[in-house]
């Protein structure tokens, strides 16, 4: 091994069959590569493949794409080759709620989370100070009707192309996206959501929660699909309550699960450890 | 205090008002008892006040009794006067799973669990030697149609009167309960769902959670009621489980979760920790 | 009930007896008082009786003291009486770790943690413009040798008399304070500890945790006392890690244990939850 | 693939190097083989590289073995090659206690617990019908002193020669073994420690527990090693407990995660996914 050692993150993914391992192992070693770490899984429901290696090799990038393309296309891999550690471009949305954005923008800052955040969006002002103190510019959009949402959807799409965005995180962005947009960006838009799914759907699941009486509210970080809440499901986290806890303290419970799920999950997607099989996520944690 | 003290437990209900705690502690002081655990709530959705007491005195029941009388009166109150630590007798119907009539038979020997099982009743013979190991006479009752329900719902009801049964465990029973005997019995009818309520219900919820592709399994213990799968909540727990986990192995995790859930249950109920509030539970743990 | 009714926090200590509660009881109704919440525990290691009470009551103050002392001096009662969701005024020491003082700001300004801090005292200048960000007055005492640290706690002394300070919490404040100190505001300091105790002590924890191989890492937030580490336990938790975790991951996931761990101490005694029973607390949560 | 499929598990130790998961996936190419499952681990501290694969092949174990041997030759390998789901031949040891021992018997007959138990010894006669009742041959060896204790090593030694006992299981046995037979046996002996370690040690860590007033107790499987209580650990679980809770229930509590803790720790080391790495242990879980 030479001087300018880097830390690769590979993921691909392809039809189960024979000889993977051996033919993308093949491909690291000849360009003198050392794996550190390696996950992998085949899917019953699927038949599809799954891995990710991190990878420490000298060579330049060229180089190593020039050793893994056969092997890629023999097999039929979808494949990603990234650094370890990169910050991965991400557009966060928000309303009101602070607890998400406080979280993410706390560990951004400390090292503990990947991204870099290169603005912050809110329909509402009320988080512009918040985002600043940590170095972010924030826009406020306002949304009062279908004609600003259009607006802002268009305007988000040229935002996402010009500025690279690689993630859409909805940290309590309390507008609903529409399906053309969720749609053209499936697998990149990710939302934490109020409750344990399956669970309560619509408004207010904590008022919900509160009147059957449950012993555990928990919070689901999961993909935006087109259909409301039902995407992917990537993170989950429940917490005990008791029936003294008021519906108010069953909200402040319920933000800590929130804003820990939906951290972790952007921690996992920004480190590509989230691969996407058919309605379910695989985590290579 | 004189020789032959005992160890009591009072619960009772009653509209919220005021002097409630000062007028019942003068009916104990008046019974030479001690306070030794008290627990009270006042629910804000239904305006009653719940109180669970522990009191250790040295005079006969009647005489206890007497005191407590013209406050349960005046008051308004529903209430419950039984010793600490009396073992209740318990119903469990079983179909074939072990797991669940494997916990609760071990914890009532290991002297966990303050039940009496008088015998358990299976619509398989599946279980018989593993009750029996533990003393508990095993009685099968097959159920292959309505008839036969019926007639099995009739026998209960008699042997319920007749050997004095408090309460009626489902232990995995995988018979529903006609909706009349449910509603004679409501209140005194715990079940084990085999999932996290709200949650995935009707059959193989653990193929579902599979699907679903969700982190975390869990169980619900609650109480029976008309209305399949919804009655009032006692406990519920989850576990965490990965993609890799195959169908078998959620199953397998989830019995555990099952069984500890629903034998907690089954504790404090037996302890009179459980009091209904409409459709939510209080649970003085 | 007239007008201007005031939530009452009531919390007292005295041997344990027969009719304590009937004697509270009986001036919280001469007060018109009407109880919302009630906690109580007797002791068997120590023989105290030990209750929380929260009170709805129209009467001023001295109306309800002059109802509740002589009951207190009758019991011999150690109390305390103050209001629901008073903001106890809190003084916060740190050094160059963020996370806890970012979680206690952050949940303060939510409404989640009812305290009041005056201002942060740090041996490190690296967290002013987090404190100032939320509006808190931060001040640099470095501390470099013997001289520095008493002149500091003397000038502490000083700050807490004059500013009416309530509660002193350490948020990963390197310094250790003098025996003596430590004496004076028994009870009244809060420290978190980067280790689950009993456990590592000393120096870096989480390294010696790594060695180890442990499965769980966790924190405990305790009282000081003169005897480091070794304080009366408020609250711990603990995290599942792997044997892949790196130290630095370690860390990392520590600190979320740490400040999720310190804060809900610092809430439950600012909500007067926590009471002293010789060695250990006890928690009305 | 032809017809009789065998689903293989291959363990590996060796320094790490490049071009380990080439070579080894190359000798499961030339067997015909398909890897199911995959986990790796390079340890910074000892700079060992760890691996467990499951490999679905029909060739017979020779063929399987011979392309391992050079690879295996190569790079100086440790490595173990046995079927998936073949049960291991694992001695339990016993005193009183029954929550371990019950909880393993429940699990292996119902297919959870891939171990096979030809006998139980206990130094008491109490779990003998436990035993036998899940069809398990019972012997009482009671030791009163060093002279027994000798006599029954040596007799476990010729046991566990004869009887291919590949795993000892320690399931709250109260002798301690000598120092040479736990060297003898290093990585092969699993104990259960009733307390979350680092802890309290020696005696009634329950009974240290109440005293300190701790929120959490827990339990911890490892290896026994000559130094008592210093093993490696495999596994480790806490649950919450409360001031109210007494010493004995403190005690029952306990046994919950004692067995949960013991019988995780079984099942991973006997699917072989326990290995060793200096103090610490690879779980590949």
């Amino acid at each position: 091994m030479t001087t300018a050692n880097t830390h690769w993150v590979l993921t691909l993914v392809c039809k189960d069959q024979p000889g993977i391992v051996h033919a993308i192992s093949g491909a690291i070693v000849a360009a003198n590569g050392n794996i550190t770490e390696s996950s992998q899984f085949t899917s019953d429901d699927t038949g599809r493949f799954f891995m990710r290696l991190q990878i420490e090799s000298a060579v330049p990038r060229e180089h190593f794409v020039n050793q893994i393309l056969p092997v890629a296309e023999r097999y039929g891999m979808t494949w990603e080759l990234d650094e370890v550690g990169r910050r991965m471009k991400t557009l966060v949305l928000v309303s009101k709620s602070a607890h998400c954005l406080n979280d993410m923008l706390f560990r951004q800052r400390a090292g503990q989370l990947p991204v870099e955040l290169p603005v912050v969006f809110g329909n509402h002002p009320d988080l512009q100070s918040l985002a600043e103190f940590y170095g972010v510019p924030f826009e406020v959009h306002p949304i009062t009707g279908e004609a600003d949402k259009l607006a802002f959807e268009n305007m988000l799409r040229d935002y996402i192309k010009t500025a690279g965005i690689e993630l859409i995180v909805l940290a309590r962005y309390m507008q609903i996206l529409s399906e053309e947009f969720c749609k053209e960006f499936e697998g990149k838009i990710i939302n934490i959501h109020h409750s344990f799914l399956p669970g309560f759907k619509g408004a207010n699941p904590y008022a919900q929660a509160h009147a059957r009486g449950v012993k555990l509210i928990g919070a689901t970080a999961h993909f935006v699909t087109a259909d409301l809440d039902e995407g992917p499901i990537i993170e989950q986290n429940v917490v005990r309550v008791e029936h003294s806890d008021s519906k108010k303290r069953l909200v402040s419970i319920g933000q800590d699960v929130e804003s820990k799920t939906l951290t972790q999950a952007v921690r996992w997607f920004a480190e590509r450890r989230v691969l996407l099989d058919g309605e379910r996520t695989i985590i290579f944690s």
